[in-house]
């Protein structure tokens, strides 16, 4: 565990539990909120208020990287925003690939949430030649052949897998050979990746089946 | 804590840890390969292995809704499916409506693994008058005005928020106000619900700030 004093660079992240890390990302869009209404500064309380947690969780996350705020006054906003995007590693830009344009992949491609917290999708692959050697909604669609090439030409550190079940491990392994350090895989199936790949996965029938599970058990109890 | 021999209907939600059930969705989809690899049954050990987890960890969280397969022989594939699907109140077909069928709301109405999963989109809706009074992915699209009437007659349980962050709440009050039991919200913001109402976020940039988070203390230690 953290002494709650330590600088973010000495911690090791294996200490910090997933769910904290997430939380980070709750308290970072809180407080853009939060200025966005005006407020300069907050407090725990107030920070964990309108996300459901208590000052104690809010103070308890933050101390895993170090010591923020002042007793009495609470935290500068800018202060611990940029203090939360240089523990997430996104007080820079990221520079992000997709692989399959199809229905999801185009609509990753026109989300704004991406651009505005720094991670620029710089281009986009799919096998289907009929939607390569064009632009969707700004980024060029190379095909799947040119991976390897772009993803070096471009710098790309993160990849996209916006591809159906059955080729997302293909797609991941060309990610992998081209020498991405992460990849945020949205296809229904569980990737095999070297180790020293970081990945994420997000399984949106995954998502609803927790919301049933709690809709479920809260109306009948099985 | 589970004994490990409850029947699920027996459990207390409040008693079974988040991640957990988020677990059981991954075995869910895991055994769905397993069975199209041609595998009748699977162990513990097997079920684990591919998403990265121990046998005893597969065997812990099964435990707290029940007792599963036989020692030596193991699950029966289709078996353990149907009692997940049972737990996670995935045995049944469920209502869905959409919220916003701007460039995310349109991919995920064209989304197939809804529908495979069991969640039906029955109808979406959009203030966008261009948007309305005509079909999208073969679901009819109808006026925010219209949403009360429309979820009370097609008997709607779920919503889906797929608007920007500014419109979001007042999209979950109107689905709260018509009676749907849950709540999945894409909008990059925490919605203030009744406690009546199950919800889950799901925020693109997040998932992506995770990785980030991973991928940039694994490689330079900040």
């Amino acid at each position: 565990m953290s002494s709650g004093r330590r600088k973010s660079d000495s911690v090791d992240p294996k200490d910090v539990p997933k769910a904290v890390v997430s939380r980070l990302s709750l308290y970072l869009r809180e407080l853009h909120h939060l200025i966005a209404a005006g407020h300069a500064t907050t407090s725990s309380g107030r920070l964990g208020q309108q996300l459901g947690f208590s000052d104690a969780q809010v103070r308890r996350d933050l101390a895993y990287f170090g010591h923020f705020g002042q007793p009495g006054v609470g935290y500068r906003c800018d202060e611990l925003i940029g203090a939360i995007r240089g523990i997430l590693g996104t007080d820079r830009e990221w520079r992000v690939a997709m692989v399959g344009v199809g229905n999801l992949g185009q609509a990753l491609l026109g989300y704004r949430g991406f651009a505005s917290q720094g991670f620029k999708i710089v281009a986009a692959f799919d096998v289907d030649q009929s939607k390569t050697n064009r632009q969707l909604g700004g980024v060029p669609v190379f095909a799947l052949d040119d991976l390897a090439q772009v993803v070096q030409d471009q710098r790309i550190e993160l990849g996209l897998v916006a591809v159906p079940a059955s080729t997302a491990q293909l797609a991941a392994d060309r990610l992998v050979a081209a020498g991405v350090a992460g990849i945020l895989n949205f296809a229904p199936v569980t990737l095999n990746l070297p180790d020293h790949v970081s990945h994420v996965g997000v399984d949106l029938a995954t998502e609803l089946e927790q919301l049933c599970f709690s809709v479920a058990n809260r109306s009948s109890g099985t």
